[in-house]
């Protein structure tokens, strides 16, 4: 077996934990240091993982020419910045979505990563959950028809952000999704959203999306709701998926259901008939997804493989939210998304 | 006890049965025709109710002097011209929603109404739904805070129609429930949908309402979906309610929940506070709203009173169908609505 | 087509109105007449059913000639009486379940049938109901593997009796369904409940069956419960099946599911493996059951085709209902049943 | 503060690393060994706690004088035994439910630690649950009435035994649950269940308990059931109550509901009336219970200070596995239950 990857940890927040602990578990990884700025938090640190390092200077830890990869778990703002400097320094790195905030800035990382031939990756998480790639699977091999619409419910109360609002903390992982699922960008995209806690920064967003092909897509995102729904919907000619990430019996329902024409397609002289069938609820892996996002970026290290969720990926990504902003601040003017 | 409404009853397809059944049942009212084109309508007509007479031509109905209420339940399309027939006739009158196509024709028809001296009322159902009047009632006195955000779900398989889309077909319900509970129009609609089963009728829709006082509205219907949702949130500052109309336990939930800001207003040294408290399934009445709202529109006709859901309400649903249909059918566009 | 069978139905209660429609609507009988002794009903019927007669005294609804069948929905312990009076009579019968308040009283009524020739026929609406006959087919066909236990429970709030207890009023459902699932009556039973409502009358009850086969049976009865359960549970050693009959999306889930033996089975040198796959609904029927026996019943009159749920199926249920409650009275002694 | 009690960790299979993590981070411990024979799992302590000791040899640990208190998680057939060496070496001891395996063992073990002056506590862990205190307080303040009767469900597939059947692995949760809410034994015990995997191993048992005042209890225990449900409702007089530990959002919900009599009490000229009022989701303080279970043995252990889940109540629990045990080894036969 090759020799572990020398990695470091950058931030230790929300959702640092989680990479920390995965990384860790991971032999392909040697979670060499984990860098923070908040003292008490690095003393967490200290005690959960004795063998681990801590810092508070993340420039340091990207002049340690041990470390040849760097995890960046950091808020959004910072995004850019820490993978600039990482990649001058000639580390692979895996950042957290978004990317950055613009989608030029992606488009640097994405220059800075070729020039120096390292690997850039971006952790959308969904990218590698068993349930997403089921779908997919089911919209590739055909099972569900031409995709007519895609809706996205991902609601709950918490998680409040003050560096960037819900769209761009939330929607990420439904927009990776949608990209995914539907191979393709995008033509125009219109959101609208409310602000209620922090000035300039929505707390509610409604996002429909115009996909080629007569597709529509629809994200609702909000950190200001009663319950906690993580819930998408796509309904094809032949088959509906219901994906339901809080559900632990049924993370995905295929339902045999439909609306057919019947009679003279010529003549119009047609009815509708309803078809209401079977329910199939396939057993779904239960790995962690950030088990396998994590796997498969040291395997993208070691082998230089390029990652499913590679810069390009995080570039798209910020596309939209880019797009969905401009129509945001436009107050729901449809805006277009331009190439991809 | 007052002289029982001689009450004919026009369109017997989908929701007609209901009225029948409601009207048959209420004794301020003696129904006395129902109207149809359907022969085999006519034939279940007879058998159920042996004592009502059956007709298939309105106009023939409308020109019965013994006829003092009509109730009209036919397609989209015809309530306008069906509407004024009535009226011209000096009937009193109940029409389904919406009440006609167009902001312009639901004025005529109120106007004519005016004129003539008598009661028009639409058939808002949920305006009589005990449900919605129990959220109405906590709005108005406060209990959930000031109103951030509404978005309503209402979705199944089926009921597709071909006179109509699913904005004009389903949302009137959502929108009307809207301005009830809000006591407000909209400043400006938006609207994406798209079409899959009949050429230039959507079927699924995706409209966003901005109301006075940042108050922000969504409404999603579709009747191509794999599940039968019912659903409506409101999100206050104080508490949040979720009422599902398809939940036979809780019809209603309010939760004690919200996030708050806490620390130094002045120098924005702030930070949120999640709260999450109770839950309260308050009971709720089971009366059937189409029952109630049958009895209001005998009592306005008998006492001269105002429907709640008279004709002005149903020009100001009407007044947002035609801003949501204006954004649609340009791909988007915010729509200003213009006065109530 | 046959002539309609004349048909009475006796009892206008709380089921009867359901037997009414149903016998009302079914073109292979004519509903001659309903007889109850409440007034107040007796209008009711007439205004819903004009052209059936009304009668108060069901002796001489029996001694018409023009009567063929009668439909017997009164309370339980009027059963006997009346189904003998009807037999007696030359009536073909289909009498509401539980068929008598003793297994000796059920095989007289057999017996009296068997000599006029006529149908008795007892109303287990459940081996009606697609959704058992689905289990039923799952069973037969060996699909769920070998049957290990079988649990049920139906509780709600209401329909407190007076007359007989929760175990005669609610169990026999249950008890239909296992012998029909089963094709089996039980060795031995024990039951054991209590009483808060009605002095003598239990309001709770549960009893345990124990099948050949090493089958082994449950059922959890109550009229004084928070929610409204009606559930089955057949756990096999193939598969798992749970059936709700509150669910309207998911009737029946069959749980490909197991927990297995790996290793050497003679030296008992095993593990064990947890199966847990694919879950799977299928698509039932949504037919009444009651009109499905409404039908089955008119079938066999005019045939004379053995019911599925003869009176010998009424006996059995009985004789279980019998030896449980024989327990109940010992205090939960189990109480072998004897022959079926 | 006072010094951490220095604490030993006997078997780290499937509870042991629940224990492990709690009392690790509980600043009124000092995990100072992990004890286990398997040498996987010490190696994955090593990892996971690098500055706790490993052993293989729980006689050892006892020996250590340096050791203050033991936490025993073993084989239950192992309980006694390991008990009566640490208590004899002069150990606090918590010990995983069931305490032994007979109430005789259990009292050897209450008179063992009293003789030493050392604590006993059993972890009896929903008693240190916040919802089943929530319920235990309702009960106690009278909200919910007289009991009436109360039943659990506490079904799933896995957690298959091979040294203790269902109703000794699952169960004395129940039974713990029982006799804390009601604050009695009960007079009598039945069960009944059933074998399917291992020979002599029950894997599914129904046990009826009758207490005092005419409450009736019912525990339903199966490692082998499709669904996953910890369910207990207490039905009262008042109020009826659904504990439902598996719902995140709900895990109590407060009904009230009823039928009560209306009428004449002396003559008997009653009728029933339902009630059915507002549900009440109580908030639910979230604390893991197994941490405020170590919190309070350490407590115990440092004041001297009788734990909630003593020595005794692991004896009550156990006498009344006993009696059901004897029931279930008779075929169902009701057991009285005894003393206390």
């Amino acid at each position: 077996m090759a020799e572990p990857v020398s990695t470091a940890l950058i931030g230790y927040g929300y959702w640092g934990p989680n990479l920390a602990r995965n990384l860790y578990q991971n032999k392909a990884a040697r979670l060499s240091v984990i860098c923070d700025s908040a003292a008490d938090r690095l003393a967490d640190i200290s005690r959960l993982y004795p063998g681990v390092r801590t810092a508070n200077d993340a420039a340091a830890v990207f002049a340690d020419p041990a470390i040849e990869a760097v995890v960046i778990s950091t808020p959004v703002r910072t995004h850019y910045a820490l993978c600039k400097a990482a990649l001058t320094q000639g580390k692979h790195v895996l950042v957290e979505k978004p990317i950055a905030l613009s989608s030029a800035e992606a488009g640097d990382l994405i220059a800075l990563a070729a020039q120096n031939g390292r690997t850039l990756m971006v952790g959308h998480t969904f990218e590698y959950n068993p349930a997403v790639l089921k779908i997919k699977d089911l919209v590739d091999k055909d099972e569900i028809g031409q995709v007519y619409y895609v809706y996205s419910n991902r609601v709950n109360l918490g998680r409040v952000q003050r560096d960037v609002n819900v769209l761009w903390s939330i929607a990420p992982h439904d927009i990776s999704i949608l990209l995914y699922l539907l191979g393709a960008m995008p033509l125009e995209v219109s959101a609208r959203g409310a602000t209620y806690l922090s000035e300039g920064i929505e707390d509610v967003v409604f996002v429909t999306l115009v996909f080629p092909n007569n597709v529509l897509a629809h994200v609702h995102a909000s950190w200001l709701d009663p319950g906690k729904v993580r819930r998408m919907t796509v309904v094809g000619s032949r088959k509906m998926v219901v994906y339901d990430d809080v559900d632990s019996e049924a993370k995905i329902k295929i339902y045999d259901k439909g609306v057919y024409r019947k009679g003279d397609p010529i003549y119009g002289e047609f009815q509708f008939r309803l078809h209401s069938g079977d329910i199939y609820i396939p057993k779904i892996d239960m790995s962690e997804p950030l088990q396998v996002e994590c796997a498969h970026f040291l395997e993208c290290v070691r082998t230089g493989q390029r990652p499913r969720s590679d810069g390009e990926s995080g570039r798209r990504v910020v596309r939209v939210l880019e797009a969905a902003q401009e129509s945001l601040d436009q107050g729901g003017v449809p805006v277009r998304v331009g190439e991809g």
